[in-house]
């Protein structure tokens, strides 16, 4: 007689697991999947996007066949109203984290996972709403998640081996603190969980260079 | 009797403007403004997009009552196929360019020029066909085209005393050398002359946040 429970799929590294998008894929993923877990703190191993070598190690040792799955659900950057943002370079620049620690972190995740993912295997990158629908004090966050958008739109053509990768867009987070909407008023909330399933879909659902909204 | 010749509508400030691009919209702004160039070498001002104080040296000074229009036409990146491109550093990374230099570079000019446009001027910058159309080897460009886009959107909300600001997204250039039409095969060349027509509509036809598209 069969049972509910699968096999396991293979291994997933999964970025940025102890945020509230990071725990939602890991309950989800985790059935199906032997999940290993990769951030700063808490984790399996670590892993700092602004921190090149700290990205070669975590992706290294997948284990028999490689990766099924490299995921991410990390990647910081900063509000900040327009007016108070002055001309710098990038090291002064307030747009400089968004663009070194989500931007490049997650395009840097994405190199170095290349020869360890499985043929066929995926990485799935995170934007957010504010992509497409700016906001007052977003310009670094719509700018670093429109770049990450083109990112995935160009490396799809380029990926090896069947190679696929895509990125998830979440809205703003229904478990957010309520400080968090009022930045976003009018933003329809969603629940992680629903975040979650996006990355299911993209790890399982053999798109490439696509961008799955999910507000 | 009315003449022909209309008398300047104001000082433009208008960056790159020896290249392809440039020299069209150079051309076709003259008889409408006082045109004043920007670039590295064989302009009024000295510009270089990677060097911010040369950046604000350029903006500042627009004559009375500023600037009517900052233009940009120029941005380096750098050409890559993803399978040469490896996990590094932004000051190390192959993108660090296209990020420091077009992204970042008409950011600060964007940034720098606020206080020295008039009320109700303009910023036009510039991308490229590639941010939407990627091709082997532009990963770079269409990671920093659509930073640029993400930026002047959200741009377009925050700047102040309606500034407005777009961006031209130009195609392959008829004008291109031949190498140039290898790597970009079945993409429909365009005459700068036509892709000058679109500064020209960003500066004069009131629309904000938009991308003219030129392809």
């Amino acid at each position: 007689m069969p049972t509910t429970q699968t096999a396991p799929r293979g291994r997933i590294l999964l970025v940025g697991a102890t945020g509230l998008v990071g725990r939602a894929a890991h309950a989800l993923l985790t059935p199906r999947y032997d999940v290993v877990t990769a951030g700063p703190d808490g984790c399996d191993r670590y892993l700092d996007l602004e921190n090149t070598d700290s990205i070669l190690a975590a992706v290294a040792d997948p284990g028999d066949g490689g990766w099924a799955a490299v995921a991410c659900a990390a990647g910081l950057g900063r509000f900040a109203p327009l007016h108070t943002i002055m001309p710098a370079p990038m090291a002064q620049s307030v747009y400089g984290q968004g663009l070194a620690n989500k931007l490049l972190g997650q395009v840097n995740l994405t190199l170095a996972a290349r020869e360890h993912l499985r043929e066929g295997g995926s990485v799935t990158l995170v934007t957010g709403v504010a992509t497409q629908h700016t906001l007052p004090g977003a310009s670094g966050f719509t700018m670093a998640n429109a770049a990450i958008e083109g990112f995935v739109r160009a490396a799809a053509i380029e990926l090896p081996r069947g190679i696929r990768i895509n990125v998830v867009s979440p809205g703003v987070l229904a478990e957010s603190p309520p400080a968090v909407f009022e930045l976003f008023a009018g933003f329809e909330p969603v629940p992680a969980a629903r975040v979650a399933k996006a990355y299911l879909r993209s790890i399982e659902g053999g798109q490439t260079g696509q961008v799955f909204t999910v507000w």
